[in-house]
């Protein structure tokens, strides 16, 4: 671009606590090693499109608000390039690394499938020179199967199945053009792969439809050679009344039952983490124990609203507890920290993209520093070690091995009599927690 | 028992809609045939001893208020017998041919494992000779695992491997007392597996713990013989922050994971279902589509409350929605209708034992009428297959049968163009049921 | 209009239970008489002109799927203008007849105030004559002060005195278009006056400034001799994170506050009163018991999403409970039975507004014809008296005069020993309840 | 007390944030200055007898695991005056000035009224003199009227006056009580004000009775010279179905609607507030907006759970939250900073009675130090009022004052167009709240 979108932003860099740059982090220092990495390897921040450059900010009852002043408002390939631009030039002021995109968000949909294509093919083309150019990356890619009406009633899981074949088509393309812009990852978030009621609905015919297309979607990964991780994102509701990848043990039962599960991460949101009536922590820790913690679109809700509100993710202990169980597992490998966040309907000036993007980058860089220090200092990692303790004899041993019975187990806490449990000290965990803040 | 511990009640009865006994039933008529079975043989409803024989009433904020006048408050295994004598008067006088128990609320615990097994051996002794006498039934039993200090951080969960011990030897115990009583099934609550805070929770060691316990019992279930079902009980918390059979969809990952899928299936309580966020239909749904649905604890919650007022189910549309399930799946076969289900605090005399059974059983009885009616009628279910015919033609059964591809059917949508979504009808379909009420 | 919208739907008429046409009444007969009145003057339904014409049945994630062939989907006053006549046809072959409506559904905005309100005077022109001539009736208008972009950060609660004059000038708009058409009544709903956050608000000066607002309505209405009663409707959330006037004590408090309850009542939806965490029955007991139940808002909504669903109320014992409630404040006056509901995403044909519609009638008659029953039955009633028939002695009359004290009561008490409570028979009575479904 | 109850334990002292003591503040540095005031005089903290002496740690599927080897479980008067002795010790050991109770937690219930008296006061005599000895204060006490069977179904709200007359008995001597004891406070928590179901309740008459056993209150409350302050506490269900103190809102109706505003304030309970779907600071504010903030009971919930958990509050941020209101309306005056909070049932050690309160302390204190320091910058309060600068004008106080019209506002409007809003910017100011941690 020869004229900026953002003319009065300089590159975001770090100042310092107490700097008073209105613009400047004061948690994110990208570079500093923590941990053993940099801040920035840790936390592999992306932008996404969606939310940055096409979130009008209407709401239910309302209009959009945002103010894009780069936009034309056309649904031309022109106007979907310069938006290219502008995000780039955001990227490059933000200092954020990664981005992820919807089919749909990136170029306009065209009156047939083959046009839907070329459109996009055009944009990507644009992207792959802008990557190219700044060095940014591409977390994950994905296909919108939920705006347009012909997917009202599901796409993978549509009672119609012409319509199945307009989402398989639209996968297709979405899969192809993040393997060529270079995708660490594709994500499938099934917004209307659900029901409005079960009073319409063969829910057995439908996830059984969803995984077959899941299954079409790994053997085509396969024939174009895309080594990028796949992911499939839990979300209870909203949308529909109930989506049927309604949290982490939902997707992983589904997983399991039609043998997905070696082809299949999970991308956690804590907003709908919340939705699901989980905490985060949970969504994290149920993914990671079965080896499926993938990626994680970093946001969060309002616990007194009942629907998917996209905050930036400003709360630090929040991060803290991201932070934590991302240490736990090693860090990210093709996974990552997406701003799946958007901007307060009153906060519509261009501007606000800065400054809420900068919120949530430092809200998650002193929850990764709390972290680390939590992990070096150690003290709640010993304890539940030592609680654990007895499981580590033989006993415990032959029992996590399959090698005793109840028969056994009964004779033995007949002659050992009434055991002494020892006191949980929660409270007093959560104190040592909070000496990190 | 010599004296009547109810002597003012009747056998109740049906009585018709109009009839204007306070105490005979207007909905359910037991001999009645409806959709090929007696209403009793389609329902099969249960009483649970816990609720109707030792639920105090007692809440967090007071103190039990039940007036149980046979009882004199002492734990011995007296009393406890001569309570089983006023809990088969109950049955003969409600009419209801099957019951569930706990073995702490037959019997009390004793000072050890012996004593703990002698005192359930002489209550199940008074239990079989009643149970003869009166041709009752026994639909399932259990083992409180939850009540006692020792299980405060789990029973087969528990971070100490010597009460997870004593865990097992209840289940083993409890379990050999249903298989005397020739119990149609067995069910396993975890009420404490689950974790009070993250924070001091090393979750993936539990669950996989508590797999174990679930294999033992299978085997030990080999062992003596048993032929009835298993069952898990999905709930999401309470008492703990969160229990680790969260819902049913849950459960399944965790049978799956497991390898225990067919060894169990589901126990389905409508207010655990509605703590989890979701609605009974959907957990029924969930468990019958994985062919997991055996059981039904009948009772419902009160939605503007988040904790499990286990109310008695009243509502004759849940009731309806209910039985629709079960008769889609051909009906009960080791399950039943189990009453979990409690007197409010404020109903705390003998005689509302009977008003809330029949409240409850005229509900469900109700809802079984309904239900009978909408599947004579047909028509919910014709749109529900004409909704989906395009899924039985060649290409529907190909994608069903893993025949096609991303490539195939992008060019049919291609070809084809825009697909004609007709409309769900969901108004339309709520006015059909509604015609049966 | 010379062509009809809905040239395959006759006008819709009672066919009893048993009937089979698709489009029909099995409950909703309006001119049977029932306790004392018609059905079409108990209900006195209304059918809301933005759900019913203007909503285009777009959702967060997707884009409007509703049919609309008469409208060219242009802002022009000639669209507007032929909306009313399909609009009056609805109303003709649903047999309604009331409606509502917002200022900006009816009518396009314009550039400026002015062009706003002559092109609502326009609009209201061609609907004075499709009432007079149909004989249709206004049960409320209002002002939309929540759609545009100005409003962002609340219309009468804005931090800017610029919008609030745009607000005032709505709202004076509104009422004199409302005066004009013979409305009953005139609503107030706040959907952006409350806050997204309380770090940018000045929720004391909001709340105050609102009142100022209302203030001035009740001048303008005297001024204009406008007779209609004025309602405000509780609603806790969305769009906003927190609305003033969150539920019907909170609305209650806010007019006692700033001496605004002589001039207000409330218009109860359902969808809120469940946002809000409570039952219909309680919003609407709570109003009745101040003397300001005015209207309802017949609608529900799902409660397992936390969002305003406004589906249609096509549940039965909800049409009881409200009609419960109606019945005991002796029937509306001013106020009616308005569908603020919308049809489903996926019913996007015009067929599908009478599906929904009757299934919503039908429900509402249902409970109607419920709760006469119960109240010619008497029984609840009854037994409610006969709880607190020890108020209606010398004592209690004494205790609520204020003639009483805590030393009397003391000594009462300690003379008196321990009281005998009698039971609540909650279950008893919910099975009275379902004898007349 | 000759022998300890917490031999262990020395008094609790400042140790600073690195200190490595397990029981020592690492925040809560009592006699440190800020913002004008110590931090003890900012925060007077209170212990609840309830809590730390009485609670057993039930829930309502387990026993109560409490550890409290001073207490005989007698309900005898000298167990309730040894148990005195413990609780004074512990308020040394921890440095907390205040303590709040209920007169049944403190003495045991008699047979009748008189004995009751002669029980609470013999507690009374020896509280009487360990305040004098120790210098420790009471924050305010209450009555227990919910725990009693003969409260099930209502106290002040009874259905039968002869149990109105007992709570009438119970508030007398309890705030004789209180009096007598320098209490600076009396609260009326009303856990039995509710109901059940409104199918057996008359909401209005009960409501209208509990308003007149507070006027005998605040009569009695003259005629004994008792200066402190009266609070009512919101909360808004459970143990009742519904409360009628449902939150502050609906508290500040019911006390305008019987003329109670002038002799009562609100005590603010962050659980509470969350159980009815608010924040906290939305309840101080809305509380404080009317100047009825009175004191706060400091605990907090656990959003994904639906029911009163009284965690012990060690989020810092929810601290920093209630402190800048504190601040905002210049400190505490009656009031205090009570912890309504109880141990997890696993944390069943008296060691674990310290670990709570200190982390509850520090957590609180370190909310202080963020509030002060918020207050300090200053940067967020200008921006409010530069927001709202545009009614500080000449039409803005006109307005305020009711001396426009609608008329005046629509030609203001007409004549200046469209306003120019100015973004909300809240994600900017959550980053600048965040500084400050």
């Amino acid at each position: 671009m020869t004229t900026e979108a953002f003319p009065d932003v300089q590159k975001i860099t770090y100042q310092g606590i107490d700097g008073d740059r209105p613009l400047g982090f004061r948690r994110y220092d990208p570079e500093r090693m923590i941990a053993g990495k940099s801040m920035r390897d840790h936390l592999r921040f992306a932008s996404c499109y969606w939310h940055t450059m096409r979130n009008p900010l209407a709401d239910p009852f309302g209009l959009g608000t945002s103010q894009t002043p780069w936009d034309d408002g056309t649904p031309s390939v022109e106007n979907a390039c310069r938006r290219v631009g502008v995000f780039f030039e955001f990227l490059e002021k933000i200092d954020i690394d990664f981005f992820c995109f919807h089919d749909r968000d990136i170029a306009p949909e065209g009156d047939d499938v083959a046009e839907s294509e070329r459109n996009l093919e055009a944009v990507v083309d644009t992207i792959e020179s802008e990557m190219k150019s700044s060095g940014r990356r591409l977390l994950w890619g994905t296909a919108c199967l939920f705006t347009h009406q012909r997917y009202a009633s599901g796409a993978g899981t549509s009672p119609l199945v012409d319509v199945y074949c307009h989402a398989a088509a639209q996968t297709k393309a979405a899969l192809e053009a993040t393997h060529r812009l270079g995708g660490e990852g594709y994500v499938f978030w099934g917004g209307r792969e659900g029901y409005g009621s079960l009073i319409n609905t063969d829910m057995k015919r439908e996830r059984r439809n969803l995984a077959r297309l899941l299954h079409m979607a790994v053997d085509h990964k396969h024939r174009i050679g895309f080594k990028g991780q796949f992911y499939i994102e839990p979300k209870p509701k909203e949308p529909t009344t109930h989506q049927y990848d309604a949290d982490a043990a939902t997707c992983l039962n589904f997983l399991r039952e039609f043998d997905l599960l070696e082809h299949f991460k999970l991308n956690i949101e804590t907003n709908h983490a919340w939705l699901a009536g989980h905490t985060m922590e949970h969504e994290l820790e149920t993914a990671m124990d079965a080896g499926a913690l993938g990626s994680i679109d970093a946001n969060m809700g309002v616990w007194t609203n009942g629907w998917d509100t996209d905050n930036f993710p400003t709360d630090p202990i929040l991060g803290a507890q991201i932070m934590r169980c991302v240490l736990k597992m090693g860090g990210f490998t093709t996974g990552g920290m997406n701003f799946d966040a958007k901007r307060r309907r009153e906060s519509f000036q261009p501007l606000d993209l800065f400054h809420s993007h900068v919120a949530g980058m430092d809200a998650m860089a002193h929850g990764l520093e709390i972290a680390a220090k939590i992990e070096a200092d150690g003290g709640i990692d010993r304890f539940i070690e030592a609680r654990y303790a007895s499981w580590d004899g033989d006993l415990g041993r032959r029992i996590a091995e399959g090698g005793s019975s109840l028969g056994e187990l009964r004779d033995l806490a007949a002659a050992a009599g009434e055991p002494d449990l020892p006191s949980g000290r929660q409270e007093m965990l959560e104190g040592m927690f909070n000496r990190f803040l």
